[in-house]
């Protein structure tokens, strides 16, 4: 069985575990006050052109979608989320857990726009019920978004002048920052989100490392005291290093960009192929997870070799279906699932 | 200016003043374990015909909403709403604030049925990754709803037995629940809300009390420490016999429902009028809240002398706006008001 | 029975109930946004000599605590309290529930000095460890405290002096103001009081109000969308207006002040009785609150005809016990008391 | 520079490593679902003798602590904790944060008895006023406790006894657990603790792993939807996989063992050097923290070529100190320390 199924099915770029093995004797102190984690935190904030941010390591997407919401809200506060966003959808609440709201916008591709913000915003505020609704304090957004969409510069930048017009800070979710950046649509660099976010973070997890997510705060009005709340959450991590030692290895040579633009070159030759084939795809994704819509005898006959996700029924026999690649992905493995569909 | 705006703008009952009056100087143990609270149980229990349930005074309806559905849940559970349920839209996220998610149901009329809510219950535990979705943990209802709409013995029957059979509690919001009882298509009494329900209130507020809402809890596995989650949560009102007062006023003579009939039977003459003289009603309601949509033109002439809540926006002429009759509304004032629709 | 057990086992004041009565049957918007809100606030500005103070009215005290906690506090911070504080013993862990830890530092009469709170800071921002340690956030203070002490102006003064150095907002609970600012002992007056705070509050519940406490925010920062908090809190009065009319009556031609005044002189006339007789007391307080240490033979005696609250046990035989004065308390009822010592 | 500040300054035992190598590239399910997981949750209720028992992964010991509380606890509740617990004092207020207030019961050497757990229960419940005190919910030990000491047997027995016999669950915190079993003074072993708690930890962060938790419930009715507390609380790990072959290894062959006894071995030799040397013990340690009592002098001479803890003055001149050994100290640094005493 071949799994397509998500892109954390492997453990990690060689590359990382060489390093771990290599630095293990070694002793450091802990909690992301080593050295490692300095110098990882050096290169990204070079890669963001961000001298001035602040980098923390956390350990996976959800911890750090919650623990950098709450370190933002006032208890009376909510985060504006396209509907299917991550945090509303596939967290357990996680984010309620901690007292907040998730105000759902409507979204078809799973991003959501400016002009969405800015009515939801002032809807809040015209309302003379206001006090009795609770308030937008932060908005939310992922790159790329659940269904592999991606916004576009001007998008974004939109996007992040009207949450500043607005002070309602941005916090993209980068848990597939990389698949993002090297799909052949993007117009963006890390730079460019650094520049057009307030607080974001590059996925580890996803894109060849064991587990890891690096929050870069940008905005100097949520840096302060940010390890107090990680500390609080559970997700500061004893062996700090370990994160440090893994983006060290992702931000040298690019191996982090390297790896990603691999999985998004694999997944757009399995799209092309389904298209060719006269599929359809439910999402107009261009990175690493792609969405056909297969009939029923389509998907049991593929499932009898592949792993892939089940997505959504669209009538009686088709359904929407999901199939990842990662960096772990082998060309062959896609070339023997095109031969197979 | 006459005020139709909602239904908690006078002070309260006469006859429950005058109560306060004679007993001012009375000394009595605090925190509702005094006589007058003991007297008040038992005219509710005996007119939910529950001699075995739990009878607890809170002072506001966002407030007894959140204490009884906290007392409920687990951590990871959430509750079943309408999407206009007031816990959703109108309580400041206060159900979140105690870190559940309010799973909202679409819903035209502001009720939800048996069938949507096992079709939620099923879709959540067939998801495969349904660990990572928020629990559904219970079912909260008004009644009437948020747009005057109330729920059929039958159709609340078959949403108990739903709930029952799924193992999910079922939570009555009675902030209205005299003029849901008196209206004239209700089919129940108290006891048979207290017959189809886990738990539920009795609103006072808006139904002839200064404030207090009476909670009414006849399933056994919910009554556990309910008192520590009312004082923890500052719902424990120190001198509590000021509640016990209220309701033991309003449940001698039939006071309650006397009262709300009156004025469900001022918001059938109003919506009559209105129908008569050619004007479309938003919801279709036959209790104290009535929902006329109205043009730019005729709101702004009513609004010279009447006060009544902006509802919701039809197109650019067009408006729902929002009625309330009360207890306390004369007669004299709806004629008044009909004569200048 | 005569009760001294505590001081709200009455309703309120007569001339609360006829303005009560007077204003029944008038209209006014709701949530505490109506005209006696605002005259009611008017007056507290002006006793407090506060002109640019926010004032509101909430319920009760566990509520009113932990609702300014929480609208202070960040998630990661703590609030320092004395030992023996309200928050830390009595309130079913209010505090707690909203996230924060309280930071108690111990006290023998219940106070907590300017020092205290030095260390107890240093001590945090010298640990190298500090960021796995809970914050200090804020202090808590009550006047007059559990144990029915006072502080003086000049130990306000150098505490909340103390506070702003090291930038924690100095929050008094003042569930029993009156009885302190009238005590015989007292060199403050609500003016003092309001200057060397942040945030404190008026209680009415115990101090002639059937309920009631008005927050007063004297600084800025402190004062951004106290009200969603309320709301989201549940303490948001519907009928605000029952809030304004007792606070605007308790502050018309000094009642407030009046009432608590003569609580105290029967307590001390209580207190001078007990020590005449040769009785020690459990705290040397001055004001409504009295603590003599009884024989078990005496307490059995008094408890005949007398309600009180048993405190603490001190040897095998004797335990100290409190006796509560009130706005309510007849002289009749002290003398009988006295007499019977 | 020399460390023996704490037992986490490495990575992990190489054949933990080596095993993450051999396995990079196989595909597995995430969430701790895949063979990894399920072989080392047998070997582990094997090595407890606890063949009903769920066994869970989570990433760090105070994530935890808090997941493991906050799926017991009802909302009201507190857990009970010596004062120096690790919950009550070096977790930024985790547990707070779920809403649960610690109660912290005094302690000398880390360790609280039945009798002290009994007394507060019973002073609980004989409190008139308990529905407004915090109610103690369960009890949270550690083994070995924060200052190297551990429970004997017939310690545990007695504990676990009351507390069954009051119904509150009983929780050891085992972050050192190892370290603890393998202790000269030790007459425990897994199956012991198993028998005698309803939940507890094996620590593999401290103890051999490069991170992780493996959390033991007995207890039935503690079992129910534990997952979904911890993907709510950000404690379900992607590549859950990485656990599960972690705890595999420290499972086979005894090596967690192993690597225990020879940190406590060291620890020992240490800490007889101390004394024959005629310095005193802050703490009577048979396990790998040990305590001494140093001069000023004796302090500075040491911290020249070692790292270890401050841990608390005595008096102007003398503090007691913390050194640790780990799985991964070698006897030549014990050996080299001992000549620079």
């Amino acid at each position: 069985m071949i799994q397509f199924q998500c892109d954390y099915e492997e453990g990690a770029c060689p590359q990382i575990l060489e390093r771990l093995m290599a630095t293990n004797l070694e002793q450091t102190v802990g909690y992301s006050e080593d050295e490692y984690c300095k110098q990882a935190r050096e290169k990204i904030k070079k890669a963001c052109d961000a001298p001035e941010a602040d980098v923390h390591f956390l350990v996976g997407g959800t911890q750090t979608n919650y623990v950098v919401i709450r370190s933002i809200l006032r208890p009376y506060q909510g985060v504006i989320s396209a509907v299917t966003g991550h945090i509303n959808v596939h967290e357990t609440g996680a984010v309620e857990a901690t007292g907040h709201k998730v105000l759902a916008l409507p979204s078809k591709d799973g991003k959501i726009t400016a002009s969405q913000v800015r009515a939801y915003y002032d809807a809040h505020w015209n309302d003379a019920d206001h006090e009795h609704i609770v308030q937008p304090g932060m908005v939310y957004i992922s790159h790329p978004t659940e269904n592999g969409t991606i916004y576009s510069k001007s998008e974004l930048q939109e996007l992040y002048a009207t949450c500043k017009e607005l002070g309602l800070p941005l916090f993209m979710d980068g848990a597939r920052m990389g698949y993002g950046l090297m799909s052949e649509k993007s117009d963006m660099t890390l730079a460019d989100i650094a520049a057009n976010t307030d607080v974001f973070y590059i996925g580890g997890t996803k894109v060849g490392a064991l587990f890891g997510e690096a929050v870069v705060i940008t905005k100097s009005a949520l840096k302060k005291d940010f390890r107090y709340c990680m500390k609080q959450s559970g997700a500061m991590l004893a062996k700090g290093r370990l994160l440090g030692i893994q983006f060290d290895t992702l931000f040298t040579d690019d191996l982090y960009f390297k790896i990603a633009a691999h999985a998004d070159k694999l997944a757009m030759k399995l799209k092309n192929a389904f298209l060719e084939k006269g599929y359809k795809m439910y999402f107009d994704s261009y990175t690493n997870q792609q969405y056909p819509i297969l009939s029923k005898k389509d998907r049991e006959k593929l499932a009898q070799k592949y792993q892939f996700s089940f997505w959504e029924q669209i009538d009686e026999d088709y359904a929407a279906v999901r199939f990842c690649t990662s960096w772990a992905t082998s060309e062959e493995a896609i070339d023997e699932l095109i031969q197979d569909i």
